[in-house]
């Protein structure tokens, strides 16, 4: 009998809607077998400032084929300090980078199938004193991996060049090495992640209207045009440099799997807007399958039970696709 | 009764598809009294090409209360060559220049109600040896006005601050005059031409997050908030800066009239993903009304009669919206 794939849920920060967020993903009856790595007792508060019950179960590390609604297992990591919803206390920031440790460790021992975030407070991790960029540059390192950012929809896949850069930034970081790093990653990763196996990328130009032939910016013609003969003299298939703002059109959406956006905003405003609860997060270039909410610790919300699990939901249907063609690519290519 | 809004329509560039959409145009019913101000046996060979008849009548200045489908007023200006569908003439320049100073004069002086453009081909006027930008630059030194571009569709108006720069130059471009100047003529003509009295302004940040409290970028605090409270003292309604990705939610938008966005590449994706062959360009701050079919010459559909009329009729739409507010307005606040 097939049995569920074990996928590591972190809690993110104890203060912020994560822990109950993993309580209302633990109530669908998604087939996944959820161990939630996170402090058993912060969950069961959680449970019952959301009103539901969850049966929670040590981890065994074994496996099951079949999870009903609402039984969750626990990899018990325990709190450096109660919560306190709504007010991130630094004394928990071992206790956070704790569970992603565990979380990235057992997936690299083969003990988890993928890592599903919750969303962390980086403010709260660095008022502890420690240097903390954030999830993917966590698990980048404790991988040793080169990464790339995702966002994705069920419509749509984003990769990004540059991410969090001020925009004065963003020309100069847009560079033949970082462009050739970051399309060999998104490349490989769509082939080997997602089961493409020739995969095609639309390059959206730097400048509006792609530059429009070097009136409008000269990236293009300097660095961006030359990059992509070289991959494609590689054997990639990359579309572009397109202009952005006709490259989400609907009778472009077919001739591309991904589009590789130039910075943040070039491409996160037409995803968000059109598929804002079903983003997901993904790193790409791990040695492991990593998927995220697209939102933040909402410490407004935290305690209510009222936080809305629709992107941590599409997070864990994500996880599963990609576990799901990992063992159907496994098992028809031993 | 009410007579029809005499409506002029350039039809830009004689080689590519805007006299065939021209045509087009006039077979709907739409409840305009069009004038197309071009040389009328371009139009006729235009006809041919669509296969579609039409009725051409020489325009003598007067008012209709009823046009039927397939009629058209014309307002006579020779072609300086023939046309050749596909391949622009440098000889034809003048005459391009010459109906859209026609439109432009004939609203300021009342003969018209509204221009509504069809593409023209910059860089073959530009070959003719003149200097020339565009349409909006053209209008606004004809009407010695401040303008601001605007693209909308039905359910997302925007406007921008900086429109065909390279990305490298925004930065610089983003001053507290300018945001200063784009902001009253964008509040001044949502409440004149669009008929809010308490216009709701949504301005981007220019960083990714709005720069995250100056962690991703100073601008928002060293020029945009700052630029904002001085005109919220004014009385103008704004919100943000916000940031761009998720500005556009559907929970969004409810709580603004139009986005400001920094730059070509934040907004115009997001509009034209979604409404693509809905979206009709603006400019605000002219004396009169204009509007723009949002696409090109489309040199290789030229002559053969299947150009798409959607965007130039959605032009035609807006403008007659616009006409029918502003009597309306006239009307009850004499």
């Amino acid at each position: 009998m097939q049995t569920l794939p074990r996928l590591a849920i972190t809690a993110g920060e104890p203060a912020g809607i994560g822990p109950e967020l993993l309580i209302r993903l633990a109530a669908t009856p998604l087939a996944a077998n959820f161990v939630a790595v996170t402090d058993r007792n912060l969950l069961r508060r959680a449970a019952e400032r959301c009103g539901l019950t969850v049966e929670l179960v040590d981890d065994d590390g074994g496996d099951i084929s079949q999870r009903p609604p609402g039984q969750l297992r626990v990899h018990h990591v325990p709190l450096g300090a109660p919560e306190q919803p709504g007010t991130p206390d630094p004394a928990n920031a071992q206790h956070v980078l704790a569970t992603l440790a565990e979380a990235a460790d057992g997936c690299m021992q083969g003990r988890y199938a993928a890592i599903v975030t919750a969303p962390l407070q980086k403010s709260s991790i660095n008022e502890a004193g420690i240097r903390f960029s954030g999830h993917t540059e966590f698990f980048a390192e404790r991988a040793r991996a080169d990464v790339v950012m995702m966002l994705a929809s069920p419509e749509l896949r984003v990769t990004l060049a540059t991410t969090h850069l001020p925009l004065a930034a963003v020309p100069a970081a847009i560079t033949a090495d970082t462009l050739t790093r970051v399309l060999r990653i998104v490349h490989r990763e769509l082939k080997a992640k997602f089961g493409l196996p020739e995969p095609r990328v639309a390059v959206l130009g730097l400048n509006p209207h792609a530059g429009e032939g070097g009136h409008l910016g000269r990236e293009e013609l300097d660095t961006i045009i030359p990059t992509l003969e070289t991959l494609r003299a590689e054997g990639m298939h990359l579309l572009g440099p397109l202009p952005a703002d006709t490259a989400f059109v609907p009778s472009q959406r077919d001739r591309y799997d991904a589009v590789l956006a130039m910075y943040h905003d070039q491409a996160l405003p037409v995803l968000k807007s059109e598929a804002f609860d079903r983003t997901v997060n993904l790193t790409l270039g791990l040695p492991f399958i990593r998927t995220s909410v697209d939102h933040g610790t909402a410490l407004d919300l935290a305690g209510t039970g009222r936080g809305d699990p629709a992107s941590l939901i599409a997070a864990a249907n994500m996880a599963l696709e990609l576990v799901a063609r990992r063992r159907t690519h496994s098992q028809g290519h031993p």
